[in-house]
């Protein structure tokens, strides 16, 4: 549109340009061209499309040649109302929506002075209506345009009416209005030293002019730099349509479908002889449109004004057939006359989503690709997990981060102990701590819900309790535990152990007592889409999952085949800590290796059932990787009852405890370090595969597809030694059982180092599973569980446009991994590759995986259906492009 | 050598190929090729090529035609002794010497049997003589060939004494030794079941194939794979000369020049009547060679036999001219005549080392360049810290890490403030720690020398320790310091405070009581040779200097800036951590903007005499790094004292310390995220920069060559942020001063994402600094401080064949920065490179450096010398490529 800034629309009007960009025309804008094409009934007018604000805003004044253009489609919109014996008054509206915060306001009646007034009384035939529209013009155009607070209108509109002994709005006369709008103007006059503009082109170029400006304010340039948008609107004139000129006139909104269920009907509401906003406004109730079968009650549109209703009908099938999607769309009937002002591709619940994407597939309104592309992929957590009752009352103690999906009640508890203790008694508990560490796990599992006043979106807590699918809310700072945590103060409100509490982990919020809840299912219409889902993926999608009710679930969701199972989580079980313990607590290697033969059958029968369960299906399984000082306790009581269990004495158990204390665990010695530095603890490890997978195959009659990962892979020199040895013990089992065992070893990528050194690692790997957690960490050198303190900060500064834990980081951990991809492949053309952090289950990074071509994700069994959908979101937009 | 396994070398042999390949020959081989091409008397022989032994360890066989081709020099080397009158025994020797642990030791006289020996004693014309070979031979051959060990033969001969009444081995005669030799050969048939080897040819291949097979112990190939050579050795056959013929024979060694002073003097021993071995072994002293001024002894060889001497002297000079270098040599003189057995450049002190480099320039032996490359730069800093008297003796209680260099005595302390109280009655103390932090710096600067009994090379201690230039030992294991922190205990030996220990920051040693120690020089020879390395070197030497006295060192030793000023380490003076204290305590950005006013002044005083004292070179000013709870105390009676000294009360102020605690402090909230979320603090060090820098320019004339660090910059923005804050400084403070301020404002690259992502960094930063220790912990994934756990084994294992801590990880870290440079380099050709972490001072490390072009490099004021040698060679190198 070089040059060119106008675009009309509507009857008698010029047609737009074909291809007009609905990026200039704003989604309002672009919606009135939409309709107008498809000959719906729309009030004429033009936009000014937004490359004309943006020019605006950098130099002060308006471009060359938008005066006159302006001026040519005025006259022509002038003798269109002309001849259709309409007034010529507009309204001014921003074309960017409410996308952008902080635009101007809506400006309606624009065109009205003392002189032109009673002209409009003439054509309405009231006297009231015209001063009435007078007095909301004034008012609009003196708070959107000349920044006259709405509050000074009001305190005059009270003060007149408590002068006239005046109650409500509706007893106010045309007199009463006429004389309120002098008074308006004198208030404006005296605020900001203007006379009101009289003419009808002083006051278009004001607020044409206030609307363009208002892109520049600071809140409009701060979401639009967040959003990496350009800050600028259209602006859109249009000839006013007025509902409320009398009882057959009106003004409403519909969505051509039930946004909560889905159901397909006109669902919306209408209010008579009324003006845009009034109906948010008004003390009077809207109606509904549709009878909904009960048209006793006589007072829907669809009974008292059935031909407006129809063409309403009529007019959403059009669009529908037209965006093929459901649509919300703002209406005017003047005078049993209807008027279509905007239309929207609404917000609906994830519910309503799902089953208008896969109804609108049975309807023939659209295809089966497009219904996969239709549903937001994270918007599925919501049909997962259940949720609180959108009626409930109640009130917010705190706001955390939204840790894990799903609401849910229970007594709070500050330690593991309780939280066993009050489960075995039946309670559902909410278990409050400040962050949780890997000897919190039990106490979690006993948890219906976890609450942190520290720690971020992928700290400890949230990436277990995400893990466990347990509702999580992280880092509620405004929650105190008291020294002793025996209770919970907010602010000076003191909550005792077993008192009930609400969190939502899906909004983070943390509630006092109970709260309603909605029930999830997995719907007809969602096992739908996920098959034709499955139809378009090319990626596979796996599970993370430590324990058969994992695996169940994740089997549930569709995974195929589990991605992580992370050994250690099988080591907290209250009696196997114990042999833990000791075996921290023993210095020599062959007193470790006694213990180990404790843990091994432990370990193996869970193995055992794990094969089994996912008979043919892949299982990676990760050898040990925390630092041995996690598994220790911290409480003076545990660490006695560590003492007394290994016969060592306390004082000896401290110094062990002091001597693997780190300053950087997450730096330190774990993950293969260990396996190097202790051979026994991953031979034990990789004995109860092979064991536990003879069993399984044996017992199911499929052989297992066992992946075993090294994590922390830093130098190829690690897992050289490591493979050496399992490769060994596999020799020792095979030889004992007579089985053949067929395995693979490969390595976590999680180092940035790994990721450089991927050629000469994937010499020896027969897979990749990249760790994107601790490779965000180590690229950025955050810690997930320190970063609260500043992420915050630079999220609202816009340093971080997006949480690097959340999606990843495509230009600089995003970087490594495509390195590691294609050194991994050069070097070894049949690696398998996979992502197995946190990111397996965020749609953008799941498309990041797709570009790489990897061939798998694995996320937590919750998330599963998540990525199914977004692995063949992504597939298609690839084959797309 | 395909194919042609034999190098002869000596009078009447064929001449060895011109260009011998030095790797197959073996140094001792080699070195008899060399001086037999020099015309000096070499005992004639042959030498089989190191291939060999690599394939017979390999098949177990000899290599086809090896055995013609020894057979044909063997015959050609017996004709040659036939005609020369000698007898034709010759020793058998591992041409490798002493590098691969774990060869064959020498044979010696093998040839001789039964039926020979007489002959030997004739041609000797001593039965003595001829039966004391025979029994050496057998003796010898029994240990390194069959296997047999010594003590049994030592057994054999105390038993023989006793029963013959012999006190002294020089009392045995002929019939005693021939009595020895049948009794060792039984002995021998006993343990092996072997008769012993009569035969001339099974002698010969007996001991070669000993000698060969020898490269296949696991010492030897453990220390191979860990140096990354072939396993493989030279042998060496060669005519026996004998030096124990008599009161005019000896054998002895000599260097050409003093090995510890540098001296240019024949230096050695020498031991009449003797054979090899015999002078480390013989109950005898040897003699020295020189008179050393003084003939009035009577003892030396230079007087008692002056022509072999002579002879001596003059083959010095050769080797001298031939290697341009010094030389250590082994010989023999057999009834008068010389014959020399092996040369080598011998080992010698650093200040040898030095002086002889410079002296051969002046004696034109060798060229400037020459003298440079020769002097390994790590061994410089031997010459730059106090050393242990090597004559003294002690009792060392512990073994830690040599964290760094230089010896010291003083009294133990286990706090700081104990190590002020005592610093200033007068007493040098060792300050003994489990770990330090920074709140231990007073006490650090406090001290003479410091110990920790946790902590790898690179620990907080190592390093500041380092930047200081006191001595100090980490990781001290053995040592275990009390509970309440009042004594030490060394197994169940107590030291109080106040017990004086000495410490080898060189050696890693914790010695008990006070040991002498010599001081260092920085001589005249060192100065000279420093000059020629400063005209030969590119790059530019910085030091890493926080305080007026590390500045002045660094100058003192040739540093050309300041490349690191850490300006936390200003902070931490007992006045000043008061009001440190208060601003981290304080919540609210205005109370902590009062505070910070407090510490204006004060960094302002410490950088206007740093930018005094530097007028003209560039200073890099780094702004807040650490996080902010390492400042906070952690010892309650500190905690107490900041609640006082702040007027809040000791609660708050725990609760503070624990909201700041982190679990991976440093991945937390640190670094340019300290300057972002609370930007008065780097705005505070901006000005007190800008304002220094206008007073020292105004005092010195000349302006100040500021250069502004953002530390642990990941993302763009965050440079983009703090450098607008900084140019706002800047204008309010040009404004204030009317001085036309000039400063650059860089980039420390030291995490992955920065180095990715250099290409929109350089686009804001006029520098880059490579933080290599935090880019080595971040690329690894290891944490220093936590990395003794493992590393250790990783060295044993040989996972790691470096510490990527001391050296830069070439191959991961490496590529980063190779990237970094590339990347930044091509967005902006005028950024200046540069290298601030403890890498700047490794010359493995400062040559890579020059490979890539950087400027310059920074390294602790200790170090700089040793950067400047390894800047020039690694020029020189790169030059010679």
């Amino acid at each position: 549109m070089d040059g060119k800034w106008i675009c009309e629309f509507g009857a008698g009007m010029d047609a737009p340009p074909v291809e007009a960009d609905a990026a200039l025309l704003g989604a309002k804008g672009d919606s009135l061209v939409q309709m107008s094409g498809l000959g719906l009934p729309i009030p004429p007018g033009f936009i000014i499309a937004a490359g004309a604000s943006l020019a605006y805003c950098d130099t002060g004044k308006h471009s060359p040649g938008l005066e006159e253009q302006v001026g040519k489609a005025w006259e022509r919109l002038e003798s269109n109302l002309r001849g259709l014996g309409r007034p010529s008054l507009v309204s001014v509206r921003c074309g960017s929506g409410d996308l952008i915060p902080g635009l101007m306001d809506s400006v309606l009646n624009l065109g009205i002075n003392d002189e032109n007034v009673e002209n409009l009384a003439r054509m309405s035939d009231s006297q009231d209506f015209a001063f009435d529209a007078y007095r909301r013009f004034v008012e609009m155009y003196g708070d959107a345009v000349l920044g006259v607070d709405r509050r000074h209108f009001e305190e005059i509109l009270e003060s007149y009416k408590a002068r006239h002994d005046l109650e409500l709005d509706t007893d106010l006369r045309a007199r009463d209005w006429s004389a309120l709008v002098k008074e308006y103007q004198k208030m404006i006059h005296k605020r900001t030293g203007m006379d009101f503009p009289r003419t009808r082109e002083e006051q278009l170029w004001g607020a044409i002019s206030a609307a363009m400006r208002s892109c520049g304010n600071a809140r409009a340039r701060g979401y639009c730099r967040a959003q990496g948008v350009d800050c600028s609107t259209a602006v859109i004139i249009q000839a006013m349509v007025f509902g409320n000129v009398g009882e057959d006139s009106a003004t409403g909104f519909f969505s051509s479908r039930d946004v909560v269920s889905g159901e397909r009907r006109l669902r919306g509401q209408f209010l008579r002889d009324s003006q845009g906003g009034d109906i948010a406004e008004n003390a009077r109730s809207p109606l509904p449109l549709c009878a909904d079968g009960d048209v006793s009650l006589g007072r829907s549109l669809e009974e008292t004004m059935p031909q407006a209703f129809a063409g309403l009908q009529n007019a959403a099938e059009k669009l529908e057939r037209h965006y093929r999607d459901m649509v919300e769309v703002a209406f005017t009937i003047e005078r049993g006359e209807i008027w279509l002002l905007e239309s929207l591709r609404g917000d609906r619940s994830t519910r309503a989503a799902v089953k208008i994407a896969v109804d609108m597939v049975e309807e023939g309104l659209s295809t089966r690709s497009e219904a996969v592309l239709k549903i937001d992929p994270s918007s599925l957590q919501q049909l997962l997990h259940p949720m609180l009752d959108a009626d409930a009352e109640y009130e917010v103690l705190a706001h955390g981060l939204a840790a894990s999906p799903g609401a849910v009640s229970g007594a709070i508890v500050f330690s593991a102990d309780d939280a066993e203790a009050f489960e075995r008694q039946g309670y559902k508990v909410i278990f409050v701590r400040r962050e949780t560490s890997p000897e919190d796990i039990r106490g979690m599992q006993s948890s219906a819900g976890i609450v942190t006043t520290r720690g971020g979106i992928t700290s400890h807590a949230a990436v277990i309790a995400r893990g466990m699918g347990r509702p999580c809310v992280c880092g509620a700072r405004a929650l105190r535990i008291d020294e002793k945590g025996e209770a919970l103060y907010v602010g000076s409100r003191k909550l005792e152990r077993g008192a009930t509490i609400t969190i939502d982990g899906s909004s983070g919020e943390v509630i006092l007592g109970k709260v309603a809840r909605i029930q999830p299912e997995f719907s007809g219409e969602l096992k739908r889409l996920m098959n034709w889902a499955d139809g378009y993926r090319r990626m596979g999608v796996r599970a993370n999952a430590d324990t058969l009710t994992d695996a169940r679930l994740a089997l549930e969701f569709g995974a195929e085949g589990i991605g992580l199972c992370r050994t250690e989580h099988m080591f907290l079980d209250e009696e196997r800590i114990l042999a833990v313990w000791q075996m921290i607590l023993t210095r020599s290697a062959q007193a470790r290796q006694e213990v180990l033969e404790k843990l091994l059958p432990m370990q193996r029968e869970d193995l055992t059932g794990l094969f089994e369960l996912m008979a043919g299906l892949p299982v990676t399984v990760r050898l040990l990787d925390p630092p041995l000082h996690e598994f220790l306790p911290r409480r003076d009581e545990e660490q006695k009852r560590m003492a007394d269990a290994s016969g060592v004495n306390l004082d000896n158990v401290r110094r062990r405890i002091a001597e693997l204390r780190e300053s950087n665990p997450m730096l330190g010695h774990r993950g293969c370090r260990l396996g190097i530095t202790y051979p026994e603890i991953y031979e034990m490890q990789a004995r109860a595969i092979f064991e536990a997978a003879a069993q399984a195959s044996k017992k199911t009659g499929s052989p297992v597809e066992m992946e075993i990962m090294i994590p922390l892979v830093a130098l190829k020199r690690e897992l050289e030694v490591l493979k050496e040895r399992i490769n060994g013990v596999a020799e020792e089992v095979r030889a004992e059982t007579g089985l053949s065992l067929q395995y693979k070893v490969g390595a976590m990528i999680e180092l940035p180092r790994a990721a450089l050194r991927a050629s000469e690692i994937a010499g020896l790997a027969d897979f990749f599973s990249f760790g994107t957690n601790d490779l965000t960490q180590t690229v950025f050198g955050i810690s997930r569980d320190d970063a609260l303190g500043f992420l915050g900060a630079y999220s609202r500064e816009g340093i971080l446009e997006q949480d690097p834990f959340v999606s990843i980081d495509q230009k600089g951990v995003g970087e490594l991994i495509r390195l590691a991809v294609e050194r991994g492949r050069e070097e070894r053309s049949d690696i398998i590759l996979g992502i197995c952090g946190e990111h397996g289950g965020d749609p953008a990074s799941i498309e990041f995986c797709e570009s790489l071509g990897l061939e798998y994700v694995s996320c937590s069994p919750y998330r599963a259906p998540i990525a199914r959908l977004a692995a063949a979101q992504a597939k298609l937009r690839a084959a797309d492009n």
